[in-house]
């Protein structure tokens, strides 16, 4: 029993016979200076790194690039230019929209890591890739090198994907990752990522989980075939999270984790009447810090790691995990897509493996209200009766308190204590939550985490 | 901001315009009809099944499939048809390598879950197909559902990937996972495992990890881009593992797994003067049970889950898990692999994308000689002196000890004990186990496991 290779002249052939691709990249920042990196020290390969863009150029200049290649500050010389594919790794939305646009009307194919784009546009650059039969690929957009995105749309296209769950924000996992271990208080984890490059200077995106819900609608989209704007994601700050919390989570078997979650679901649309009764699609979504089981691969991703679960209907839960930013690893996430891109030019395949062929036949309607048990915890001044007026408010509401748990030797003046409460609708919770936090022994508005 | 949709017409015209592709399954067996039942549940799918083959049809047939089904137990009356893709699902070398080879030669591509045949004979076929301008794909032969292959091939293709290690068999990950809860002998877990249908009758293949090691073969071939026959990756059985191992590993940190490993390293050329030293590849490959410490992701996959985990120069280690066997994971993986196919159809794409497309420039000298801590676990007859015995070879040899670990309580005449060793070269263990095997005071040749 051999393997048998194919003769290594023929192989060699394939590689001669292979068209030159040309390469462009736009914005030569950690990202860019990577993949001009990987480019250079590929071997054999039949792509070429033609052209640099950046502003101040003169100052971005390295010695270690080819002096074939172009560096420019103006978009129109790449535009005219006969690079085959535009790397567009500036960000922001203008003018990177424009450039995409214009380079996919010049004939050009783009690869873009752009995730604040592409959950913005994607559908209607694809729609133009499509027209100009060219190429539109991000796979770097989410989960910078976890190639989740070519897992979705390839790997697991036999299933039919209906839930996508996880951890797609590396700077809310560092952070609660440190309060976790070392017992801090989130502003200083925050600070320490701050000066260890781990969040950026204004920390909005990350903490505040517009950049997680931005990649969860991707993901809706290429996952689970739905169309749903990013703003119409719930995003729910870390801010809140204490290293108490972490304490008690560890009394319930859990960790804390930002976790991003869409689920479809079939709903009997309750308007109908039961001869006429229809299902209409409606996707759960919301992306929070919530209280995650220890033996579920969610609790386990340490520091600044990515992790995406996929459920299916017919292959159960599929893993991906990785490096979810950092200049090489999203570098290889973008290589990757360019060597697509390349590979399907040489065999005239110029438009259809674009990911929007995908039908986005589903825009359902888009709920956070998902239905979990519940952790409320509390930081009151005590005094007697705190628990029983909170449990006649829950139960007046129809929910059930699963548990009651203090931690012994706090202040009274600030005493923290946790209640959880059985499966129900996170809905039901929030409005018994606005009775609750009227009272006045509340130092501070309860924090309520679901718990997954 | 706003997400805005293609036009549904738009999207629908896309499906209307795409070509029906018929697909014909030769085997109905597990696999076989999950596969037939997903095509059948498909909303508006281009795949049309027109062939089902089996020996003794007229047991086999079933009634939800479409009347147009064609059953037959004739490999002709499927090659003249036609059907677009043939997707093999019947296992074996014989007849099916000269099935594939006739659907390839008629012009059909070719589908298939068949790992023993693709490690055997995978290039050839894909060089078959190339020249027939068609394709095939095999992404169900490695890790069932989990999309490890085009993962490997298409996700972290801009990587320069260096080593895969992974739990590619769910049988010997069952066994395993049930000594370790429940404290039984491996005898016991077998009989259980196969009386729950987690085991074969003949389990020679799981347990001697002669199945894991095709799998090996493949994703070295995929991922390293090294052609290496799987007999040449050293293949040792779970057999000897005890739950007693379970209980020293886990005083170690650790516990114990079927590990398949393949590491591609340059090797200095130790034959040549320093002068005209050049480096060759060296390909490090074994499939053996090995103590994994806790914190891998690989310590926690349990019952039959399958793991990959791919380091890459540029972007680092990335996972893949999920389900590696059963009926309906492995038809996604079909039929992510037929919908490849048929999207490259539909884009006049015929041979290109087909995986061996990459140059197999690698055929490195392969060594199972992995430096690595061990575990030596002895089973003797206790006498005075033993350690001194054992010392003193290890010594010899030039081997250091890192522990000596003795369990309390065990029968004098049948003692169990543990000797850890710093890192070095298995072969370096095992030219000292040679020695040490001859000793008289051990009632059972020594069990040898690395430690990763």
């Amino acid at each position: 029993m051999t393997g048998s290779s194919i003769p290594a002249a023929k192989a060699e052939d394939t590689i001669v016979a292979a068209q030159t691709c040309n390469v462009a990249i736009l914005g030569f920042g950690t990202v860019g200076s990577s993949v001009a990196r990987i480019l250079c020290e590929r071997p054999n390969t039949h792509l070429r790194l033609t052209h640099v863009l950046n502003r101040n150029v003169a100052r971005k200049q390295v010695d270690w690039l080819p002096s074939s290649v172009q560096w420019t500050e103006n978009i129109d010389d790449i535009l005219s230019s006969e690079a085959d594919i535009v790397v567009e790794l500036m960000g922001g939305l203008q003018p990177t929209e424009d450039w995409i646009r214009r380079a996919l009307a010049s004939g050009k194919s783009v690869v873009t890591a752009n995730k604040q784009l592409i959950a913005r546009c994607g559908p209607e650059l694809s729609a133009l890739a499509r027209q100009m039969k060219q190429q539109i690929h991000f796979g770097a957009s989410v989960a910078g090198g976890v190639p989740v995105i070519s897992g979705l749309h390839e790997g697991l296209a036999g299933d039919e994907l209906f839930k996508i769950r996880g951890i797609l924000n590396g700077t809310c996992n560092y952070i609660l990752s440190q309060i976790e271990t070392n017992g801090i208080p989130f502003a200083t984890a925050l600070r320490e990522a701050q000066k260890l490059g781990f969040a950026e200077a204004d920390p909005t995106e990350d903490i505040e989980g517009l950049d997680a819900r931005a990649k969860l609608a991707i993901l809706a989209r290429i996952g689970l075939h739905c169309n749903v704007p990013a703003t119409a994601i719930v995003a729910r700050s870390i801010a809140p999270i204490d290293s108490i919390d972490f304490e008690y989570a560890s009394q319930l078997g859990c960790t804390i984790r930002q976790i991003s979650w869409a689920e479809l679901k079939k709903e009997e649309d309750s308007e109908t009447t039961p001869e006429t009764t229809s299902s209409r699609d409606q996707l759960f979504a919301a992306v929070q810090p919530a209280l995650v089981e220890l033996s579920s691969p969610l609790a386990r991703v340490e520091g600044s790691q990515n992790l995406v679960m996929a459920t299916g209907r017919y292959g159960g839960e599929t893993v991906f995990g990785g490096h979810g930013a950092g200049g090489h690893p999203t570098a290889v996430a973008v290589v990757s897509d360019i060597l697509a891109i390349a590979r399907s030019r040489q065999s005239e395949l110029n438009y259809e493996e674009s990911y929007a062929v995908q039908p986005l036949d589903k825009t359902p309607a888009v709920s956070s209200d998902f239905a979990t048990r519940h952790y409320l915890r509390f930081l009151v001044k005590d005094r007697p009766g705190i628990i029983a007026g909170l449990a006649t408010i829950l139960s007046e509401c129809g929910i059930n308190i699963d548990a009651v748990v203090q931690k012994p030797g706090c202040p009274k003046s600030h005493l923290p204590f946790l209640i959880t409460l059985e499966e129900c609708n996170a809905s039901l919770v929030e409005s018994a939550l606005h009775q609750i936090n009227q009272l006045d022994f509340l130092v501070q508005p309860c924090l309520h985490l679901p718990i997954i």
